[in-house]
């Protein structure tokens, strides 16, 4: 059975939105597969794979990395349903992919700072602080004393994705693997804290209603 | 004959982003039409279309505004070649769209302020400052003064679209509507500003030069 090393923190907890996006991959075409948690210390765990990161997945002998690569060997595994149904879709889904890495992630992250690294496993809570840390370019207490500032940028964020949905049920009109990605970063949210994200945006509200019950999530 | 509504500045320059969209679409369907240049102050000239904004084309008795609006009203017109080329393409555009205009747009816009300003016709420069003044929610010497800060931003929004255009040649794929509003983008900033857009991006610059060859525009 195909096997997906997904990220743990305490209590078992799920968090990460790139496992998040290939777990949506896997309900939405309903493939069966085995969970294999992995703490930011395990990462011999997943050495196999050549690199250091989650999601990975070993299937058939082969391990794939990178929920972007991953998605796509999924597609290919099995294709109905499918989350490119169409021409340029795909291509249209790795701009839409990027957008969510590189603007909504970063949004989200300064303002849920605090519940993540709560959420993290306490042997892997220093190396969370200093990569991240380094990745946002401030310590966490320099990123508490702006989280108004966070906030308004997240919800500026958030805006961008209510229009969208105000005049179409999907990202693209019908579910794409863009879905996955944007619901892999409100699941890493939600999970982790109880800040309130949908207060504004009621298009998005009830697009995560539908897509949750949609993927069974 | 088909009748554009097109901003104009000093000399006859034309800069509006969303024109250009609007040129852009014209251009690739080989659509023939009659350009009548608006000034801000102009505002009587298209008071036919019950609204106050550039882009209005006027076909057959029909008034329409907004660039997006237009984009589907040209592609009924005129199906080939298409803009929307496929199965949630349409949807994909209208997402890409709006990103552009909350993400680019706004970065770009606070680097080459000042250039815009010069570009705008000298009866029109009151009203372009105060309206920009408020949008950004700062005076234009508190824009100047943070300018390498906004470069900075400018050159991660440029940076995510050569991000996507290293792996693909249009942003989703095939030529569609989401390139006429970067062409838009693009088009504006290189008109009024010498401002370095491409230095980073060699992607973006391939991409841009293609598709005004491809455009003639």
């Amino acid at each position: 059975m195909l096997e997906l090393f997904d990220l743990v923190g305490s209590n078992d907890l799920r968090f990460s939105p790139f496992c998040w996006r290939t777990k949506a991959v896997l309900a939405y075409k309903k493939i069966p597969y085995t969970n294999i948690p992995v703490r930011y210390m395990d990462k011999e765990k997943i050495a196999f794979s050549g690199q250091g990161a989650v999601p990975v997945i070993r299937d058939n002998g082969a391990a794939i990395h990178d929920s972007w690569t991953i998605a796509g060997y999924l597609e290919d595994k099995q294709p109905e349903p499918r989350i490119f149904p169409g021409l340029g879709l795909k291509e249209a889904c790795r701009f839409f992919n990027r957008y969510i890495d590189s603007t909504l992630n970063p949004s989200v992250a300064r303002v849920i700072l605090n519940d993540l690294y709560a959420s993290v496993d306490p042997g892997d809570r220093d190396y969370f602080r200093t990569t991240r840390e380094q990745r946002l370019g401030m310590t966490f207490d320099e990123v508490a004393a702006r989280k108004e500032e966070f906030r308004a940028q997240m919800h500026a964020a958030l805006a961008d994705l209510e229009a969208t949905l105000a005049e179409q049920a999907y990202f693209f009109g019908l579910l794409t693997y863009a879905d996955c990605c944007a619901f892999g970063s409100l699941k890493w949210a939600t999970v982790v804290s109880q800040e309130a994200l949908f207060d504004k945006t009621p298009g998005l509200r009830a697009w995560w209603d539908r897509l949750q019950q949609q993927l069974g999530l």
